[in-house]
């Protein structure tokens, strides 16, 4: 506390990233970076923007960016927005969009920067209890409401939401925004993109840190209407007018444009997911049927604190959330074959 | 206007920065930058650090990049607050330290993003005017007040305030916070960051973008007691985790380190700042005193508007503000040594 800080600020919990280790020599499977680098178009780009243009301001409205990802999607520039990670962009979405009279809902086991972005911004907001399998259910979101937003697939847990069930939420709530976290929607989930041009109470949030393992250029974007993209757009002219540099634009465009890259990588850690999904539960754990690059399990005999503790010590770091029926799971990021191996071959150790 | 738009965002009236033409065949002399190019430091750091790491998330606090601050300033890291710009920094800023009960008091002539904030935060505020020769006088602020922001040197004027004035007006606002945004104050002004360690109440905000060359990486930091950075640090951590990427982090460190590049470009400014200003004194201009790296001028007998549009005719572009007090004022960027030169000619060719 301090008497120089505005009142909000002491009521402030922020948000605990995962941690990120300066050793080398670890197995880090606890924040779901992509196992494989950028794509080699993406360094090249990086490389061809480095010089002595960097004394320059960027485009403030990273128009090249916004016209790789529309074309991508087969949209206009002017239903993109940009930003800084996918976390400024959701920090944007939360008060340029979410901050209304009635509370915006969430799901109790989600993104815990949900309750972040709500405590900084003044938002109202009711959490949704996920069903017992951990899923969400679209029919305990009939309330009065001024947002409903979810990670698609959820994180923690993986679980996949089918499009059909956001076309009925889109349908219910005409009057609310309804945002799409599609973080992790690239490993196998089919995106709800396609929907955009249908319901203007639509937006889906995506990143390219995680499928475009960009995580270290933070660059995240926002897809709807062009009345949501505007609002947003003003919001961040009130902020920030360059959030994303030279080389970001540069990276992000790349790495849309290489799209054989992008398949070969994420098919292979889909590929590896099953794999590692399949062996994980051959050694006793439950595992979660997981659309993202990463798995959410737990092991009936064993304390997931215990499990994580041991491979701690060997080196591989995975992710524990002290939370209220979480608590048992932890999520393991799929990493190279090699690394799954090697987690896999210490779990056993540590059950034998 | 949208329904699905919080209701502030209506209210909004976003920053405009300075245009960023595409056309390379320009003279640029409108939005301040450098004309020299970074450090070759900081492009070896950026390549260095050009590789697969990418992949990963930055360091959240960007520690590298606080150390090199700190040393060079002779203070602790907790002392020093990073953030993508100057802008977010700022913007951190007004929403962590500057919201509160009492007004918050800005010179009326002023970096115009300061009014955005406010409508942005709901920040209360009044603007003091300048004195009739477009100084700040720091006996009118003498007045209740919730904090108290300006930049040293102004802009757009390039006057600057001495620090005895600073420091009379920390002693007299010991329970406000003071802001001096010090975006220019290495074009020959003197810093207040010495007065940190005496005054909990300063915070001191600088750019990487202006004296060190990387307006297009977006660098900015604030320095001052552990209190107030750590204020701005709950807002940032409730906000962005990771608002500077590796590439940031890298060029910014080696920006830092390359002290004989920056006093090389910084006093090859000042002294080619000297030589536009009489030059445009001989052409009958009444040139501001600067200590920035734009000189701000008007001419008795031509409307700054009809100068403007002259020089963009030819390729050169200058600022111009439409606002009370100073639209007949240019402001013109301190160029390399040819640009000035082909500016001067221009004019004295409109003038004939």
């Amino acid at each position: 506390m301090s008497k120089y800080w505005s009142d909000f600020v002491t009521q402030l919990e922020p948000y605990t990233p995962g941690e990120q280790p300066r050793t080398t020599n670890i197995v880090k499977l606890n924040t779901n970076e992509n196992p494989y680098g950028p794509s080699p178009g993406a360094i090249a780009a990086i490389d061809a923007a480095l010089n002595q243009d960097l004394r320059l301001y960027p485009p403030s409205g990273a128009d090249g960016l916004k016209q790789a990802i529309a074309k991508y999607y087969n949209l206009n520039s002017d239903q993109i927005f940009v930003g800084n990670g996918s976390d400024e962009v959701l920090a944007h979405v939360f008060n340029g969009l979410l901050k209304q009279p009635a509370p915006l809902l969430f799901p109790d086991i989600t993104y815990s920067f949900y309750t972040v972005f709500c405590r900084l911004y003044g938002i109202d907001y009711s959490v949704i209890p996920l069903s017992d399998d951990l899923c969400i259910d679209v029919a305990d979101y009939k309330q009065l409401n001024g947002g409903i937003i979810f990670p698609n697939p959820n994180a923690p847990t993986g679980r996949l939401l089918d499009t059909d069930s956001i076309e009925q939420l889109l349908k219910a709530n005409q009057d609310s925004v309804i945002v799409i976290d599609e973080a992790y929607i690239d490993f196998g989930g089919q995106s709800a993109v396609p929907l955009i041009d249908h319901y203007p109470n639509l937006l889906v949030v995506q990143t390219m840190s995680k499928s475009r393992s960009l995580a270290g250029m933070r660059i995240g974007y926002a897809i709807g209407s062009v009345d949501l993209i505007e609002g947003l757009e003003r919001v961040k002219n009130s902020f920030n007018s360059y959030p994303l540099g030279h080389l970001q634009i540069a990276a992000g465009i790349a790495a849309f444009e290489d799209k054989d890259y992008f398949d070969k990588t994420c098919d292979r850690i889909i590929k590896d997911r099953e794999e590692l999904s399949k062996d994980l539960k051959q050694l006793g754990f439950t595992v979660l049927p997981s659309a993202a690059n990463f798995v959410f399990v737990h092991h009936a005999q064993h304390s997931a604190e215990a499990i994580a503790a041991y491979l701690r010590e060997l080196g591989i770091i995975v992710r524990h959330f002290k939370q209220p029926r979480i608590k048992s799971f932890l999520r393991i990021t799929v990493g190279t074959e090699s690394q799954n191996q090697e987690l896999l071959s210490a779990v056993g150790d540590f059950l034998k």
